[in-house]
């Protein structure tokens, strides 16, 4: 144990490679990393932005955007871009990471990806750790990218303390389909590639399905920018620091610790089930004849 | 315990009525339900069809369809309806609900919705645990139509035996945006509202596309379909026993049990959490001025 202890110790998180190397064993379940993550220093005013949207949106150009804006006024900006790794969008995924690498070499930036691994569910209690392991290290934001494929973007609004949803304009019934759930999670909209014809006709009806929603703590407002252009980053960027400023973030906060809460218990209670082991044992029960589904929980649960 | 007992027995699930009571028992974790799912006789050999699709494919047109189809050949069918329960999509839902009432009262048919409440994971657990029942009453085809919002496609290819999912014929270039895990769920694309311009162009870029996948087992076969005139539907459930009668069934199941088994070990461990429990809980922590998210799981895990 006390080797343990000392692989935890004198760790300096402003170092990017300790940093880095501190997620890594957070990430790989490293033994005793629960206990040094309860003894850290996390800082609770930190902004944490949620990016999401549908793939094509322009999210990492933003995010791109956003970082450039930061690290202009001096301050220091972690990135968590969380992978889906599915066969179908891995290309443009890459591409994307690739418009981000101009701030690879930033003092002031770091960027790191995270891979779901196709598994449900364990995305977030990682996302989760290893933002506040970031938080930890003392940057000014926090920004959380995720593409909307599934449910990882209702994920992201259970971690983030402002969600942006980002959209491109079409054709303006397209409004009406918009994925059932995001509504509710969007605290600021944007409409990017707003230089795109119907770009004013789809932010009005954005605008106009907001207004249908019951009043509440926050007006979400829809932000036009042209992320490839660098366009309206600095007027979200007072709407995220406004969300952040605003009651709406601090009676969210009870709700996002739950929701944090729920998904850490989860899956520090599922650790020692995996379901590559269960399919073989299955496979052997069913091979001698005799499987019953419920018995089997039963003597797992 | 004598009594408990006494509630599950001599239930005969033939009765829709009794059926009916035993699921809802089921459905609110009735003390004993574990105990008397292990005792069913449960026939693995009913086939389960999972349909999903974005909402608007006309879905419960197609099970529509295939109710009618199957009581015509005699056979008895149970329909679980997973209803998510967001503002957004109710409306229609009610309505395609209320176009399957027809069958309401045939003794051939038993339909039941299940509402999700906004729970992520919950749903699973309740759907796998009704299919069985379900099958344990002796129908001959069990169908589970989903909207396809957030992960719950991607939870009905853990449940279903032959997840069938249903298009609308887009623009050619939309089929390229196909939300990323569909294409590895379906075991049948139906493109339904074929009728529509452009929809033989919508199929050949769909077959285009199955094309470019690792050959495999089974050759995942696109059927056109007019659900509102019926056209195809015979067709469709031709697919349908030929999957159902494939090796890419059997090699499935393991998988589909191990599935089935997370799932259901998931909701056992977590029966005795409630996120909004959680809620109050972390509202007085954070009054008291001391929450520690990791220290809080901790004396949860």
């Amino acid at each position: 144990m006390a080797e343990i202890a000392q692989v935890w110790k004198d760790i300096n998180l402003s170092e990017h490679k300790q940093l880095a190397r501190a997620i890594s064993r957070v990430e790989n379940n490293g033994q005793g990393y629960r206990k040094w993550l309860s003894g850290l220093n996390i800082d609770l005013k930190v902004p944490v932005i949620g990016i999401t949207g549908p793939p094509g949106a322009g999210k990492s150009t933003l995010v791109n955007g956003l970082i450039s804006y930061y690290t202009s006024q001096g301050s220091k900006v972690g990135v968590i871009a969380v992978d889906p790794t599915s066969p179908f969008n891995m290309g443009s995924l890459l591409g994307d990471r690739i418009r981000m690498s101009e701030h690879y070499n930033n003092p002031n930036v770091y960027i790191r990806s995270l891979a779901t691994r196709g598994s449900l569910g364990g995305l977030s209690a990682k996302t989760i750790e290893i933002t506040d392991v970031i938080k930890a290290a003392s940057f000014d934001y926090i920004i959380i990218e995720t593409v909307g494929v599934g449910q990882s973007e209702i994920e992201i609004a259970g971690i983030a303390d402002t969600t942006v949803v980002v959209l491109v304009p079409e054709g303006g019934d397209e409004i009406q389909n918009l994925k059932s759930g995001i509504m509710e999670i969007a605290d600021i909209f944007v409409v990017n590639k707003a230089d795109r014809p119907g770009s004013d006709l789809f932010k009005a009806n954005l605008i106009k399905m907001l207004h249908q929603k019951p009043t509440s703590a926050w007006d979400v407002p829809v932000v036009a920018c042209v992320a490839t252009e660098k366009k309206g980053i600095e007027a979200l960027t007072q709407f995220i620091e406004a969300h952040h400023k605003s009651n709406h973030v601090n009676s969210k906060r009870p709700y996002l610790f739950a929701e944090k809460a729920y998904q850490l218990i989860q899956s520090a209670r599922m650790k020692d089930i995996d379901k590559r082991e269960l399919v073989e044992i299955i496979k052997m029960k069913l091979q001698e004849g005799e499987f019953n589904l419920y018995s089997f929980v039963e003597g797992l649960s």
